[in-house]
């Protein structure tokens, strides 16, 4: 049995809840032999910035770097508003995202068969959805230089925000995307808005490329205003959607959302096979945020987080195993009436954070 | 009876054949006084491309702009997926808009009472669903520059795409939808992702001053991205939105399929008031696009061109009373079950173009 490392960053809110439960799991797993996980702590976002005025330390982030896989929770909360811009909770996480250079996220939406009901959409639109969202983490928008405001003088100002990809970028992703559809259905989407962004023309081109390379998969263009619509109006057609930073953070909240399920939702961030070693670095998080209105009562669902773990095991440790007990334990108190409260309903039993986390570790 | 130009711009696919419907009424307006409407037509998108190598000439530009407003159907097709870029149908729409200036385009989201069956929401969540988006549309990635891709050597290209706005652009949008949200509920969201861009910060920032001359209106923020999944939860939530050019395409498209009704939603797109006349140079065109794939088989929906139309009665013309004559002209006609393909329901009857345009013209 490898050691591995796991670099655990609750972050706020109902994050440091839900993480109590993935160390619970843990434990559990390191005492049956399943698992040999070393653990180490850190701060990000709110947290950090209370006790060392930045949204995460230089050691923190070194430590991020040298882990196996990093478990992230969630940041932010009324809090922090109005801190300094470049320690607000969530540059702990872009900073993260940067530095690990985990360029590949995944997203996957699932509908839970047991929660069908739940979703806004007519139940038939939903029953046994299971989209993989892939977004581009590292380039776009989110990073691109210039990003400014400047003072123009009669109280004026003009903010600028760059939205920059480069062919490598989009090649890299592209290839994730195509690779993953191999082991679905061999059917990828993708998003952009080429008809008007010029990152949009070189991102169709580029993934028009690499599909060259992948004649078993089919490849579909999408623009990303049509895109958003047609995950409302048919979700199923779709398998892979592969699309840049910010098409990608709103696309796949829609798509959460179209599951019922958005509080059960993990998330997994991959960068490039290290050459020596052929190791991924890799983050871990629900897609879920840090729910300032229900932090500390107890109620937070941890199952996204849980997911996460299981996403940690599947991508990073090779036990896909291991991965799926842990994903049909989900599956199993769910179809048992057990609830959370984010996904209450009739004639089923509402339980708090610890509770749910201490029935899926009892199927385990 | 003042005299009003009406500028005609069908463009492609099914633009073509709905704007038949519009000519229709308003001979018949005409005809009993009820507008005295001179007509000029052009070309735009492919159908400008084929006769004149271009997205649309400058003499159509020209036209534009001295008209009182422009009735725009829709542009683009596969045929002209190739075109030089500067030249593709899209390519009309946006000069039309920047040289019109038309920096405020409403999108109201409405869900026909008869058609709540045909969301693919749960019907009790967008039954009576009346949103309107006020989505900034002369700014923003879409004109900011620079915007190109740079040939970088070795198989590489760097692409760029640069979001910029000024004050004065926020300023004025945001008080388009205080001054709307005061004849409707009193409530704006205003959406952004000022937790990563620059231009959300300064959005914000605008958006929150602006909210200072209007203490009766509520303002709430929200992040763009949540935005899109509140949308998809509990839609009725909103009233107006506001939003900047790129994630109003994505959220009015979202707003717009909500409701069961893509093929009724008009959308008007409306400049700042001339100093000397006050009067506002004016765009109105349907929400959908130029659908290909059921062009030429006369079984396009004529309604969000109606209804365009009647926009432009209330907005440009404040012909409040015709314009209500002609909503209610279509609310009658699918009241009295009648549907062209894209809205088809059991036990109605479904219609082509023409039969839906007679027939609403019938109710008048
Ligand atoms: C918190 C925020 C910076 C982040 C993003 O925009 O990427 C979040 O919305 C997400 O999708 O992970
Ligand atoms: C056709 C396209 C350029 C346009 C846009 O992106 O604005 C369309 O999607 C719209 O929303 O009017």
């Amino acid at each position: 049995m490898a050691t591995h490392s796991l670099f655990l960053l609750p972050g706020d809110g109902i994050g440091t809840e839900i993480m109590v439960e993935i160390e619970k799991i843990i434990a559990w797993t390191n005492a049956e032999g399943l698992t040999d996980f070393s653990l180490d702590r850190g701060l990000a976002g709110g947290a950090a910035y209370d006790k060392h005025q930045v949204a995460i330390t230089d050691e923190d982030v070194a430590k991020a770097k040298a882990a196996d896989a990093v478990i992230f929770g969630a940041v932010g909360g009324p809090k922090w508003d109005n801190v300094p811009y470049e320690h607000r909770p969530e540059a702990a996480l872009l900073r993260l995202r940067k530095e690990l250079a985990v360029f590949a996220n995944l997203r996957p939406a699932i509908c839970y068969p047991a929660l069908a009901e739940a979703s806004s959409l007519k139940k038939e639109l939903v029953e046994g959805l299971d989209i993989l969202i892939v977004r581009e983490l590292t380039g776009g928008v989110y990073f691109g230089e210039p990003k400014t405001i400047t003072d123009l003088g009669n109280g004026q100002k003009r903010a600028v925000d760059t939205q920059v990809y480069e062919t490598y970028e989009i090649d890299r992703i592209a290839r994730v995307a195509f690779d993953l559809a191999r082991t679905r259905k061999n059917k990828v989407h993708s998003a952009d808005k080429k008809n008007v962004m010029k990152s949009g023309v070189l991102w169709d081109e580029v993934v028009k490329g690499v599909a060259k390379d992948y004649a078993d998969v089919e490849l579909h263009h999408i623009l990303a205003d049509n895109a958003a619509m047609q995950l409302v109006r048919t979700p199923k057609q779709f398998d892979v959607m592969v699309t840049d930073n910010l098409f990608g953070d709103i696309l796949s909240d829609v798509a959460a959302m179209l599951t019922g399920s958005l509080g059960m939702l993990p998330s997994a961030s991959l960068g490039a096979p290290d050459a020596a070693t052929g190791k991924r670095k890799a983050f871990y998080e629900p897609v879920h945020g840090s729910a300032p209105d229900i932090a500390g009562k107890g109620i937070a669902n941890p199952i996204a987080m849980i997911a996460s773990l299981a996403m940690a095991l599947r991508y990073s440790f090779g036990q896909i195993e291991l991965a799926t007990r842990i994903e049909d334990a989900i599956s199993a108190v769910l179809s048992d009436g057990l609830r959370t409260g984010d996904i209450a309903q009739d004639n089923r039993k509402t339980v708090g954070t610890e509770e749910m986390g201490a029935a899926i570790l009892a199927k385990l």
